[in-house]
């Protein structure tokens, strides 16, 4: 295995490049960036941390390590998309087991770069460690003049979602089960894409807007709290919306595509509520006054559930 | 062990504070903050990543869960302290076994949160997620009208250096070989300080500047090489400059002062070059044309040496 050194040197030659805004990418004891323009009429920062853990959110006997880089990029950017907000640039810090061969490094770094070039925020800097597993933290910073929280939906106002709800779950459940699920099932929980245009489309429309990481029912709940509102989802509504591929995969899997895309999580879909439609995304529920996440269906209401909890 | 949720209303309950600049802190999906002014006169945005891994960097047997918080903070503030920037917000991932008990996480959280107060600066978000052992990644965003480089030191400038050399490094070997040192070397290796105000003095007057995380030899390496320089080291300067505990600890070591200065990590030191004298800076050694970094002990002369290598 090489040094600390000649892994830095090859991470510069594949993350290196020139973009808008970066005074001083990778290399020093920062990196360095122009500010969006503050002041009146002008933008806020927006920024998270997300962490991608080997044995937690992935395996390596069902992901590659390009799709493990890719993944760690998007969920990080997906934060942003949900806030309405453009990405200005990416850190990330790799832990990486001794054990671990130079294809697999190679591998993640590259599925960063890819992932950074379709976002069109650069990958400015980062951290290098030894660890007992593979871990990827990613940091991405933004910028929104008018950023959407997760409060601020009110009853009347409609649920809409873009993305395609459940289908990571459906090709997670394909792999873990061993059961064949189409490839649009397998990439949306290998390849997941942050809606950063979506998100865009939400200015000056969104109430109120979040990421589907850990299940609609989950991350829908944590809107309503924000809001003080009860979210009703439309269950002919979300039959309607579910992917082709999903209903093969759900098929396949002996379940039902509601389920899925209730429950499911890891599709980096955006949910928002607005008083009217938003271009690109498709009506799932509404808002009404009260609390909590329900399913509609006709005249029966059920309490949404599932999702994925770190410490259940 | 207690539902996410749960957790994180803990944290919330923790970290959540009234800063300065801060528009949306900890609960949505990003953090909002205002940018540091822009334009003509303005700042630019400073921003690095560290990451702190059980087993790497610590062992619970060394050092307490609250010293944990405290180290990742402090060691990925301490980037920003060397391109002389002002921290405006932090951010935290924090990955934990399934089997920490409720008393640890509250302890790393409260040292997490004494670093951000003692850095003025607020943790503004964070992630959390299951895995194999203790990892805390902590980015760190802040601002400098100059950031101070690595690139920039020229033959004739003096190197400086701020922070005990060498102390953090007795600590550790105190701990590890079970010889009784000064508590002052502990601090240093358990509670480092990320020196922004000294950073700060930096202004206007450093030519280039690393921090030592991984050894005076090594950082002092990486400032040679970005700016194409040599570095000598003045072993009568260093051994003047050597903290009276780095002196008790050396002996108890059996162990040189010397040798400890330049090859011991994790100091989170600032070493700068300036063509004069900065306030709260020592002089340790000269710039000089060509590569490397060499001690040199009145008329001998050798390649300085050690440091920590992850992958080595």
């Amino acid at each position: 295995m090489s040094s600390e050194l000649e892994r830095i040197a090859r991470l510069l030659a594949r993350l290196a490049h020139d973009a808008p805004g970066v005074v001083v990418g990778i290399g020093d004891d920062a990196a360095v960036l122009d500010p969006p323009p503050s002041g009146a009429g002008g933008e806020k920062l927006v920024w998270t941390i997300d962490e991608q853990v080997e044995g937690t959110h992935f395996e390596r006997e069902l992901m590659t390590f390009a799709d493990v880089g890719w993944r760690s990029v998007m969920a990080a950017a997906s934060d942003l998309a949900a806030m309405a907000a453009r990405p200005l640039g990416i850190l990330a810090s790799v832990v990486l087991p001794a054990d671990l061969d130079e294809d697999a490094f190679d591998a993640l770094v590259a599925g960063q770069r890819a992932a950074s070039d379709a976002l069109g925020a650069p990958i400015v800097g980062g951290n290098l460690a030894r660890g007992p597993c593979v871990s990827v933290a990613t940091t991405v910073l933004g910028a929104a003049a008018s950023p959407v929280l997760r409060a601020g939906a009110r009853p009347g106002d409609v649920v809409l979602a873009t993305g395609p709800l459940g289908l990571a779950a459906a090709g997670l459940a394909g792999l873990q089960r061993g059961v064949a699920v189409p490839d649009a099932a397998l990439e949306a929980w290998r390849r997941p894409v942050a809606r950063i245009d979506a998100g865009r489309a939400m200015i000056g429309k969104a109430t109120a807007a979040i990421d589907v990481s850990d299940g609609l029912a989950r991350d829908a709940g944590h809107l309503a709290a924000a809001s003080g509102v009860r979210v009703v989802l439309d269950a002919d509504r979300l039959r309607a919306a579910a992917a082709p591929a999903l209903v093969v995969a759900a098929r396949a899997l002996d379940a039902e595509p509601l389920d899925l895309m209730v429950a499911g999580g890891e599709d980096y879909a955006l949910v928002c509520t607005s008083p009217g439609a938003i271009e690109g995304f498709v009506r799932i529920g509404e808002i009404e006054p009260g609390s909590g996440v329900f399913v509609r269906d006709g005249t029966r209401e059920w309490p949404a559930h599932g999702g994925f909890d770190h410490f259940a």
